[in-house]
């Protein structure tokens, strides 16, 4: 009998990414731990009733702690913001900073230790409690202000000089919390305050991945001498029909990516968020199969005295981008702090998103891949985020839909 | 933000197992799924709304599919029934088998390879339907009858000479399907037939883990500087509340392990598995921190001629265990095939099921540990199993229970 969640691969089991809940989520009620008393005592008692109020808090508080430990044992993640603060201490220190979803509020006591003046951490999720906690065991109550609420909600009382948030979801924009940054901003921040990070890139670029693709469907060709290949079209659809994140190498990767959007915190707007479109013509370095299309993204941190204009913002989202130029990050990297989820660098939890085809397509040396790509929030369900591919290769079209849930 | 499932330990964040359905299972409709339309055609048509019947059945089958390829793909498992099902040809040949809980109906397969004249292969679960195809493909239509239904509610119109049945979860009872076993044993069983596996044994022993408690409670006392202990003790409900289902190697085992059950698929009854509770004496073999008890079994492919009485039987499930001799599984391996999930055997999808205390208790060599554990079947929820663990050394009691979910 089976008895397990993850198969061979680690592909397709990944439990449903939960809400972290955040400044978006759900609030709620605080938890009462009776710590200790769990599992030792001199008085044997009977086993346990499943399912107690107790129990789903447990499994509440057992959700966000594997999501923050996970963020914080993400070293190029969390060590990256770190230096993105020291990095602008002569902008932080002295000034009031403004931390959008804090978590356990490691950002926030970054730039506490970095002579903050004072920092508003603010989360609606229960974490904050915890980040309440750790202020306190890091004497850090008289500077770092714990508001267990919605940015929407909360109620502070001056203008901030920094607004530092650690937002970006799968493939950037999946269940990320850029609107509640763009309201804190608009709300809060101060003509020529700081926004870390500053901007944020997404990425596309065709793959390569035979090893996956054999794993997943060709190995019901042949199981211990059964034929079952009547299980592929069934497989097909588990292992392609969604968006799969996982890690692939800078050598799955057939071209140079295109720049599916390109954000500018200190001046997108929201509603730029809800449609995300891009053209893009690929042409393939290698004779190889293509099996779907990867996306990642990079932010930077940079000071407002880099920020784009309004103009050129808005034409960063108009869906008519080049191809990144090769050595378009390599310049960047002279300038500034960059966070990159790129197959070619030191992996994250965020790894890879990928879009696998059903078939494979053979494509041949300098062969061109053209169309366009489009991302947008389901109307229906707020944080699902549908993806639709149309490229045009070898005199065909083809078009790639998924949901990502 | 947070984005994934998965934390950098693989403890946390694994998935609610599924109940795989079988034959204890929902049952439900035929899934019809539009082979490879949905990536590939010349019409771009707009984002597929989100969560149609078609997604729900889609999951439905994802998740069934998942299931079937992570123990397929379990090569210990799937090698080791082969081996018995060739090992016991001579009972197998001509002769008339039910396979409880089919799945893709491979064991179905391999026993009409080693000559069964006819095979019932009964699974309520959809991947029924997936079955019948493979054994479609394999040209055995004539021999192997696929049944898409409960065990309780098929009609078989003959007794048979093998009941084959791969029904084994988590700790051996975790969702187990013994009962459907035993139903089908008494309902079609001919006497003196063939049950594959025959036996199964239940272990336990105490074990040390410093890495594992390092990563998941005392990572918290220094995050990037930052003091976090006042995370300790939810990260100690959060790490080690519910049984933990983890690969651990025999250099973790602290003594010996103690059999908590003996299970003869001859002649075991159901409600002997609704409560089981065994004495345990250990010794510890080494001077190290206790961190917790790792349960793990294996099962016995004997024929019915090596049988045990009903009297041995129910003596092994009485409680009054002695510690399993260290040479017993070698004996063991002389006679008989045995499909072990040891931690000094190779990993099996099963792993090991461990109880981790959220104090470590510090043993001295040769310091003894008394007590008895009880696993019991939930009254709430049928599929939850009550661990309770109840232990003296070092002049004191305690109590560790678990619930798994």
């Amino acid at each position: 009998m089976f008895s397990g969640g993850a198969d061979g691969n680690g592909h397709l089991t990944r439990p449903r990414r939960p809400r972290r809940g955040g400044v978006g989520g759900g609030g709620g009620g605080v938890m009462v731990f009776p710590q200790g008393k769990v599992d030792s005592g001199a008085q044997p008692h009977p086993a346990a009733p499943p399912c107690t109020d107790y129990d789903m808090a447990y499994f509440k508080a057992y959700s966000h702690l594997g999501v923050h430990e996970e963020m914080l044992k993400d070293h190029v993640r969390t060590s990256t913001y770190r230096n993105a603060v020291m990095h602008h201490q002569d902008l932080i220190s002295g000034k009031v900073v403004l931390d959008v979803g804090c978590g356990t509020g490691v950002l926030s006591i970054f730039c506490a230790n970095a002579g903050a003046t004072r920092v508003y951490a603010v989360d609606a999720s229960d974490i904050a409690i915890q980040a309440m906690e750790i202020v306190r065991e890091n004497e850090l109550s008289d500077k770092v202000v714990v508001l267990h609420a919605r940015i929407e909600d909360v109620i502070i009382e001056e203008k901030v000089d920094v607004i530092i948030s650690e937002w970006m979801g799968y493939m950037l924009l999946y269940e990320s919390m850029l609107g509640s940054v763009i309201f804190a901003r608009d709300k809060w921040l101060k003509p020529g305050g700081l926004i870390l990070p500053s901007h944020a890139s997404l990425y596309m670029a065709p793959i390569t991945n035979s090893q996956r693709y054999h794993d997943s469907i060709y190995f019901w060709r042949d199981v211990y001498g059964i034929k079952m290949s009547s299980m592929m079209p069934l497989a097909k659809q588990c292992a392609f029909m969604e968006p799969s994140v996982e890690t692939i190498s800078g050598e799955n990767v057939l071209t140079w990516p295109t720049v599916v959007a390109l954000v500018d915190c200190y001046t997108i707007q929201a509603q730029e968020l809800e449609t995300i479109t891009a053209a893009f013509k690929f042409t393939s370095m290698l004779q190889a199969p293509l099996h779907g299309f990867a996306f990642w993204f990079d932010v930077e941190f940079n000071g407002p005295v880099r920020q784009k204009s309004k103009k050129q913002a808005s034409q960063s989202l108009d869906g008519d981008k080049q191809n990144a130029s090769p050595s378009s990050k390599k310049k960047k990297q002279d300038v500034s702090i960059v966070l990159s989820t790129a197959p070619e660098d030191a992996p994250t939890h965020w790894q890879q998103t990928l879009l696998y085809l059903f078939e494979p397509i053979e494509l041949n040396k300098d062969q061109n891949i053209e169309g366009s790509v489009t991302i947008s929030q389901s109307q229906q369900h707020a944080r699902f985020l549908n993806i639709c591919v149309k490229y045009f290769t070898g005199d065909q079209w083809y078009v790639k839909e998924s949901v990502m849930r």
